[in-house]
């Protein structure tokens, strides 16, 4: 895992190196439309190619952009790019999201911010936070002082808006779901309502294990108050 | 110029360096209302200390945490913490923004992304982006390939949100306008709806100079699209 681990940062290392030297303008160009419905840019397959020529001896890819291939002991869920159209709009949220599995279990998470180089790492019980630029991890520790929430979509659930308007609940609402996912210890709550995809959530689920989750064909909440958790889920029943 | 611009990456990077080691715990307290109506944490007041530092030979300095204090040719405007809730929620979109005046006019702008280290820097026609961690800097360019847009305060107005579903407009809402209006020139349009006040938008709406601009007492609309634009303003002029 080790190993595994060092492949995931030094992806992440040449893919951030890669995005913040002046984008030619060939990435922004779409390229169809890849095995998760969206279209890709050239700047997905880039990036998924970064990813696969290290983690291809490790196990059978599943991506986003070209479906599953390779073979090996692991299943690996891969999104390259988590909030595409953000780092097309050059607005800096955006991050690659990588699930690790083993016998249908998560085994190893890593989730990270490409607009400023963090990364979060789940494997067992030990969740830690690191950067590209650093050698020192830190454990992820729940934030006491939140002061908002994250809801993912909220341009497309104007009633939910509304919900959450009316119980009081302050939220951001930046377009990357793994990211997201990945700061719901910091958050007050993150909150996704849309069409889900195992890329887009495998990992980001394995890091929020321990704080109170609620699953839907199309909506996921995620809070650790579990005064909050029942608030929010009542409205998103509601609606 | 020169000095007053190299006093403001210094302060940046002196700002950036304190937020990003562990925080103490201290920073996050309250510590009563500030000039501009919000409760200030102590780094709020942390942040006005590190600028006002090295600014205060400059000038005036009208600061959101403690009013208007100093003398000199300029009056600075300054937002030592612009987004203070998403820092304290951890979530990584937060900054500094400070407007330089003479004679009513803003003469240079500075804006900060404390979470990545880049900032824009407006000043007469010349309107740069840089890191605090690079010396170069590079011309500001419109970006042509943006997906998104940024609704500023969504969570408070979901009429707007509304607004734009129907009229098939994407946004995120990430909770910074000063930063927001930054990346003006990067995404469709900055859409913010509620109180306005000087320390928000002066340094903002200098750099969006050129772009279609719409001012209300509650309202700012910038879009480089003139269809765009209008589309908006009639969502806006509707609610």
């Amino acid at each position: 895992m080790e190993a595994l681990f060092h492949a995931l940062v030094e992806s992440s290392r040449e893919l951030f190196e890669l995005i913040h030297r002046p984008m030619e303008e060939s990435y922004y160009r779409y390229e169809g439309v890849g095995a998760g419905g969206d279209r890709s840019s050239r700047i997905d397959l880039v990036a998924e190619e970064i990813f696969s020529k290290r983690l291809a001896p490790y196990g059978q890819i599943v991506s986003e952009e070209r479906g599953s291939f390779g073979s090996g002991p692991y299943r690996i869920i891969l999104d390259p790019i988590d909030g595409s159209d953000n780092l097309l709009s050059r607005f800096p949220y955006y991050g690659s999201s990588v699930a690790v599995m083993e016998d249908g279990q998560v085994v190893l998470s890593f989730i990270v911010n490409l607009a400023n180089g963090e990364f979060f790492v789940k494997y067992g019980s030990l969740y830690q936070k690191g950067s590209l630029w650093h050698h020192r991890l830190k454990e992820v520790r729940t934030n006491l002082h939140a002061r908002v929430g994250l809801f993912e979509k909220a341009y497309a659930n104007p009633a939910i808006v509304q919900g959450l308007k009316d119980a009081g609940l302050k939220f951001r609402s930046p377009g990357a779901v793994a990211l997201s996912l990945a700061y719901a210890r910091y958050v007050r709550f993150v909150l996704f309502v849309g069409e889900l995809r195992e890329y887009d959530i495998r990992a980001g689920l394995h890091q929020c294990e321990g704080l109170h989750i609620h699953q839907e064909s199309n909506a996921i909440l995620v809070a650790k108050d579990p005064g909050l958790f029942h608030t929010i889920r009542e409205i998103l029943l509601r609606e």
